[in-house]
């Protein structure tokens, strides 16, 4: 993998609008990332005239026959087991042998998941993987992790998921030394349950791989208080859903407002650009690329239902993981971590009596 | 406790505004719910002016002096150790003794539910309280419980929170057989850890004391496709302040929209009537009310920045509980739910292999 040259593997069978959606994603992708190229990966009866209609697309981009496709409905285990000549399969596979440097796929999540842990191995030193994803805050964005690939974690995973997500955001918006809180359900060192308060007394450390901020509660998610916000990824899934659920109801409240009256649809036409505005600053495709970190290897999951543009965006993650050297950065702070927990245990112990929420 | 006459205790003192929205609450509560009277704890210097302000108050309600206050700061070990003398504690205590048939108080929540756990004991058949509240969604509300009363919860936790949301919706929403939902990462019976598994499979059971849908997701909380949603306090306290942050961060949103140029303050200026209602419609006074449930007793925590109409309606849902019978309707529920448990565990084994998110 060098630095002046990046391949990526692309699904491009997954997806609710694929291969449509990829191929013009690739269009998109190729203007702003000079200097990498794609395999694609599909049935190349369908996607060869797509790729013809697009002109300077050919000469970047390889299709890769794959004959069949993992389906919206198949469960990862069956995906695993008997899809391994679709186009996710083969795709990722193309990661795991070095012929590409990271795979995008906008297909199903679980079998993404699934397929990736079972081909690619863990990265030296992490024990789970964890999904994580770029969420709208009132100063920007923030990175959230894990959103639902591990149910049930110990104070090792929340710390791990810490310092990968201190990493991501590292590699995805510039930032130096991002600020990185834990979920728990009040400020204080006390709150939490055991797991939250053992992972917190070690990032806390001297030494330790992140600028732990401490605890944060449900609200900080959108106020941009830290750049990165780790969680199990049972509460990360719920409150993920939650946020999304909750912007949903209020965009309809919204468009319900302005159909009340006479003087509120006149006072849309006047305010009609602004609301457009409105409509883009909280459009879910600019938070669009959700990465399994972790693994020994680039895996960044679109939306199924992502557009052209949003999958453009999946691929500029991943081309931006892949230049930053992200796994190698990765290794680092898992090392640093693993130094601060023997560090800390070599000592007495630090936990603390439990406590409620606020 | 007639079904005619209802007593209300009121801590005067809790809450940032106190004492004069309490006073005013009771004085709008007092139109609201004839037969209803109150005991005000407080300092009598402060109250009794308030009090005779308001023509028709007097009558129904009788201040009790209470010569110390718990403070927003309060940690709630030391609000039960060291005031013993608080309007907040007395209020307690007469519920505790029966000279008032439940308690209101917009004071620390922490140490609200201490003192209520110390001094009034567990209902019969329940092992941990949950703080319970509503939530708006597309459809009217949903009650969404534990919000943080225990951080951790183990199956059994699960099912009687699922009980208590049950009957705490049939009380204060007059509905029949409220549609319960266990809060998970995805829908199908494998997802999610253990002990949620396991407390959906007994409520799924023939003869579970509630209306069970099965598993809801985060996004499920606002489109009202449940009447009530379950889950442990951990997650339900992030889930709760997510939301809450996201309104907040879309209300912003919504504001700076109609700031970014003439045309939209034009727009404003015909939308402004609806946007008020759309304000309203979003306005967490109405929302007001978190109850701690399980109890041998009903205590109800308003929001400690709530203003008279708030509290008002905090007042309402005390009076709804206690005219319902709630406690009497729980133990019924109560016990139903662990004849459900023994028929089950008396069964084979019913949980399932665990399972990821979606």
């Amino acid at each position: 993998m060098s630095a002046g040259k990046v391949v990526l593997a692309l699904d491009g069978m997954g997806g609710d609008h694929a291969p449509d959606v990829v191929v013009d994603g690739a269009d998109i992708a190729r203007e702003r990332y000079p200097g990498t190229t794609y395999l694609l990966f599909g049935d190349p009866a369908r996607l060869k005239p797509l790729v013809d209609r697009r002109k300077g697309l050919a000469p970047v981009l390889e299709i890769v026959p794959a004959e069949d496709a993992v389906t919206a409905d198949d469960k990862p285990s069956f995906a695993v087991r008997r899809r391994r000549k679709s186009s996710m399969w083969l795709a990722v596979q193309a990661a795991v042998e070095g012929r590409a440097d990271s795979v995008v796929s906008a297909g199903n999540t679980g079998a993404l998941l699934a397929i990736s842990m079972f081909s690619m191995r863990m990265l030296e030193g992490a024990h789970r993987p964890a999904l994580a994803s770029f969420l709208p805050t009132s100063r920007g964005e923030v990175v959230m992790l894990d959103l639902g690939a591990n149910v049930e974690c110990d104070a090792e995973n929340l710390a791990e998921f810490a310092v990968m997500g201190s990493v991501f955001a590292q590699a995805l918006q510039g930032l130096d030394k991002p600020k990185v809180g834990l979920l728990n359900v009040g400020s204080e060192e006390l709150k939490g349950h055991d797991e939250v308060r053992q992972a917190a007394a070690w990032l806390r450390r001297d030494g330790s791989p992140v600028d732990f901020y401490g605890f944060v509660e449900g609200n900080d998610i959108g106020t941009g208080v830290v750049d990165v916000v780790a969680t199990d990824g049972f509460t990360g899934n719920v409150a993920l859903k939650a946020i999304e659920g909750t912007a949903k109801l209020y965009s309809s409240f919204v468009r319900d407002t302005f159909r009340t009256s006479t003087f509120a649809k006149i006072g849309y036409l006047f305010a009609a650009g602004a609301l457009k505005k409105f409509q883009k600053r909280v459009d879910p495709r600019r938070y669009n690329g959700g990465v399994f970190l972790g693994l020994d290897g680039v895996c960044v999951k679109s939306h199924g239902g992502t557009d052209a543009l949003g999958f453009a965006y999946a691929i500029g993650v991943a081309n931006d993981l892949v230049r930053y050297e992200y796994k190698n950065k990765l290794v680092e702070g898992l090392t640093k971590l693993r130094q601060t927990i023997s560090a800390a245990e070599s000592s007495s112990s630090e936990l603390q009596p439990s406590g409620g929420a606020e």
